[in-house]
């Protein structure tokens, strides 16, 4: 199977080698969890290591919040911007959504032009503005996550989680609509908060069921070993596993 | 009784021999958890073990998804379709509810032509958008599931489910309406996401009650055995079991 | 004090010997849990064991339906309507709460023909269409069930339970209106689904007050021996009483 | 201070003698917890045993239904009547709100002519018909409530609660208007329901604060020893303390 | 700083010395936590052992009901009242909230008379009559509370709390705008219901953090010692802690 | 990197050196936990120790709430507005949100005439009375503060959590907008409420991720040491973890 690298440590092997080719990702989490430091490392790696122009379009922040941003990690966006391998793009879900349905449309563009073969969609929350009703906003989802995979793209959307901790309940459909869903969340262990990430579904390909630790390095987001010992981690506030007890018992 | 077999895995043994004839079964669950692959591979290994050809219902995704995903299995959709042994239909609830209710309509043209003795509807959780009073929307699921039973056709009708993890408060009333309820839920077990599959319900018929591990494999859907020791499994977040303390406490 | 006796195994011991006659008995449950199979049992020996003629009253499934599922019990309710001692009725809650309350109405020939002493309403949960106001609906069930009571019939009353596993917050008040309130619930114990009955209300009598176990078997619905060792039965994911603990620390 | 005796055993002890005469208190349950029991058993021990002639205002049960239950605890509601001691009054809280706040209304003419020391209004509940504004329905609440102490009535309120295990938020706010609050509940303990009552305020007394069993027996209400060894009683699913555990190794 | 003493046993210590001068304080608690005794004392104290005159506002019950509450404890408010050192005024928010913006009001009026130095406010809660719009209302009550204070007032708010046992999520902004909050709630320890006070915050002042036991008694608010041993007690429901396993273990 | 020293113990070196230069910064919390403090701290601490001129933007409480507040710390804040080092303004979000989007705004005058490099908001949630609709208001906090940003502001934004205890839903997507989000918290240990601070979030830094206690000490603001041995410490009511049982029993 075709796969899309996303190049990042640990996420690759996880997902059985990457993302599918022309498929859309869903990437899920509250404030702080990093969506955005993936969705740019997933370009930004695509460009460099295995010569795969993208866009990134960005429905609130200024494209020179990305350079910014990027710069952190040491990614020049600017400078890829100027070899015409990358497009940071500001828009907004009504026009974007109008964009992709038309011919000649903005994104056709710059696959014409660019070559792009990457798109991250930050975030896909803003949908929400463009209806109150679910049925509506699943069809306009569902219809602008298909242009963009008639483009041939390879999608990662971001999608902003209301809870900080714990579970809540989600009245979205978006679940449903895409390839792949990936979950990150925090969680407090020992009194401290870690991050954890997790591949819940992947279309027409296996992939890593455990809950990994991860976390956002000088080099970006950096997948680590999976949590052990514990018990509810996805509930925000995991308990010790009753077999450590018993261990430390039966042990002596 | 009359038994029709899903070729499952594990599951027909749970079903005690497999569905009954021309019953209406939900089997519900959130994204990911494989109701769209259970329903292509009953349809699949009815017309391949059974000879029974079967029809599938789609309210949103292209026939060209399904030819595509079941391939990713080894199943030739597009091939079984020429033979006339199998039709991926998309349509909406609304067309799809007059459909049935009328005299020679689609699906009664199929059933009729193909012979069709299965089908699957995917899903029925699209019906939600006819109306937003539930007493009306209970009435059309029901009169729907009718006509297609009069048919004499055996349905599997999937359903999503919004909650990721954990119990929700579920305002449907289909789960009444139906002769069978199959459940799938996500289960965090040691830092890991496994599959849990339940029969809540299985009207004139006995039934496993049980609740079993399951996967996605290359070969599709897979039930696999009974957990063990853990308590709180249909809640998502299950705890070891005290009995495994006491036995370790007692075996010393 | 005159009883009516369900003829189910376990259950009339649970009620000190049945219900009491000319009173209103709520029976809820989710969906599969036995409450349309519980009210045709309660109907067919009535017929067979006491001599008494039934009805039941259905709002949503047609007659043939209950032929179907009574026949999958061994019980002949075809036969048992020709004989004129069993009538199922499909109705509508608007038709049959203007019947009970005007003479000479439908309800009250079968009583005066059949010479009819039970009935099954299944189900309460379908008189929610008629009123979205709660004290109106209060009412009409009320009016409903007294008129019922007129007619010297034994109400059993099925009412729909929209949760699968857990508590949840009751806003419906037919509770506080009835005589006896019956409850059937999931639980999760060991990995496995089993059955649970409660009588938690029963009016101008004594009554058991544990929680017992129950099946729905070949022969219909049986009531088996009560919980042990579990705590938190009714929330549906119980756990194991710590007592057995101490009982195994205790013991070495 | 001048108490009025329930006559309930262990009851008036609870309550530091019976209630404060010229008081409202507000008795809340479930269905099947023995609101009414208790309110019939308050008015007929005031008759026959402290010669205080009482009333009983009903909002939806006919009297006959009185009549009924009380003679299954051998209380002969309707020679009492007879006699001029009791009277039993189906009406309306639109009526009954109207009758006490104008001159010679029903109930001061009760008062009047029987001498009437007692009453029970049965259910406070129904008074939410009335109005849907909260702050007006207070209002209403505390006139009637206000209207009644006036006739120099001591008086039993009762309230439904909705919820049948667990804590509820409570959205109202009679609690803040009566002058004693006394709280039922069903509790499962030991994989069986068993009942539990608090006095949760009183006014102007002192008053148990223990959580005690009760049981309705062939007798009426009985109040019984306090629980023991449990925690979390009140959320209706309580736990064994772990005061056993640590009891049971130090022994040892 | 100038400390205004309660007077009441164990709860100037809490505050570090008693409220500050001219300060709002907040009392929040449900029915029966005894917000309005903590606040008649207050204002007896206040005249009998600072020589303070004071001011009780209520918005719903009668002063005579106050002096009747006030007699139990043997404070004998109408006599202070005589001697123009107390005034217990019934009147409304909508009324009163007018009053203290107008020069020359009534509330004015007592403190030039008077020399009122102390007010209680009976309740808060109530002000949510004079709006729906939770903006409108905070304002109103920032804007009541900061009159009060211009009028050199030391104030006292007592706010009603709608939830019996447990947390409830709080959508009043009230916490924000006073100057200390003072939480009472019920427990339950061992079976029986016990009260708990907590200082929660105290602008401009060191306050005790523990969650400490209280009672009211004959002679009125009593905070006892500290809870002890137990996790939780905020929530109503505490269990005992670890700890005290821990230490029995090792104690051995 | 170029760091705003906030000057309170232990904060800097949980942010890494500071907050970094004009960014916005969130600080939640309950009423009682500091956020004002912390704000006025983080203004008083730039004018002495490194000579910033700040902005105190009021939404609600007047300029000498703060003056009284702040000189109970031993901070002048008259002295340093008369100096121009200060500026504490009342104002309202209509006011200050249209001020900022024109040229020639209140704020562009203090930054230009007195050189303000920092400026509290205080606090954010007054926006929420701007309007009903969230997508509305969320584009207006962005506008306001990148406006902020522009010029040059290093920005601490209050906001109100309004749950006093435990985890909160919260449909605010401030924490998406902002470039760090500080949480505020209480927590009930051993019978004592103390209180939490978390770094959840901080864009292009790395930060301390553990939860450490902290106080409000006549001095200010202190961050204290890391809790230790507890879990669930974010959810207000912790436990104590097992790890300690474990190594009391292994230590024997």
């Amino acid at each position: 199977m075709d796969r899309v690298k996303t190049g990042i440590t640990g996420l690759d092997e996880m997902l059985g080698g990457g993302f599918l080719r022309e498929t859309a990702n869903l990437i899920e989490g509250a404030p702080g969890t990093g969506k955005t430091t993936l969705g740019m490392q997933f370009i930004y790696n695509g460009i460099i290591q295995e010569n795969e122009p993208g866009l990134i379009i960005t429905f609130e922040e200024f494209p020179k919040q990305y350079y910014h941003d990027a710069a952190a990690f040491g990614w020049n966006f600017q400078e890829l911007e100027k070899k015409g391998l990358l497009k940071v793009v500001m828009t907004s879900p009504e026009v974007s959504r109008l964009d992709v349905e038309s011919v000649g449309g903005m994104i056709e563009g710059y696959v014409d032009q660019m070559g792009a073969r990457r798109v991250v969609i930050d975030s896909m929350s803003h949908f929400s503005r463009l209806t109150q009703d679910p049925v509506e906003l699943r069809s306009l989802e569902f219809n602008f996550i298909n242009a963009l995979k008639r483009e041939r793209l390879t999608c990662l959307l971001t999608r902003e989680s209301p809870v900080l901790l714990g579970e809540a309940y989600d009245d979205s459909s978006i679940g449903f609509v895409v390839d792949s869903y990936l979950i990150l969340r925090y969680v407090e262990i020992e009194s401290a908060i870690r991050k954890a990430l997790l591949v819940l579904k992947m279309r027409g390909s296996d992939h890593a069921k455990d809950i990994r630790q991860y976390d956002i390095t000088a080099q970006g987001f950096e997948v680590q070993s999976k949590f052990e010992g514990q018990e509810g981690i996805l509930s925000g506030n995991p308990r010790r596993m009753a077999a450590s007890f018993v261990e430390a018992f039966v042990k002596r």
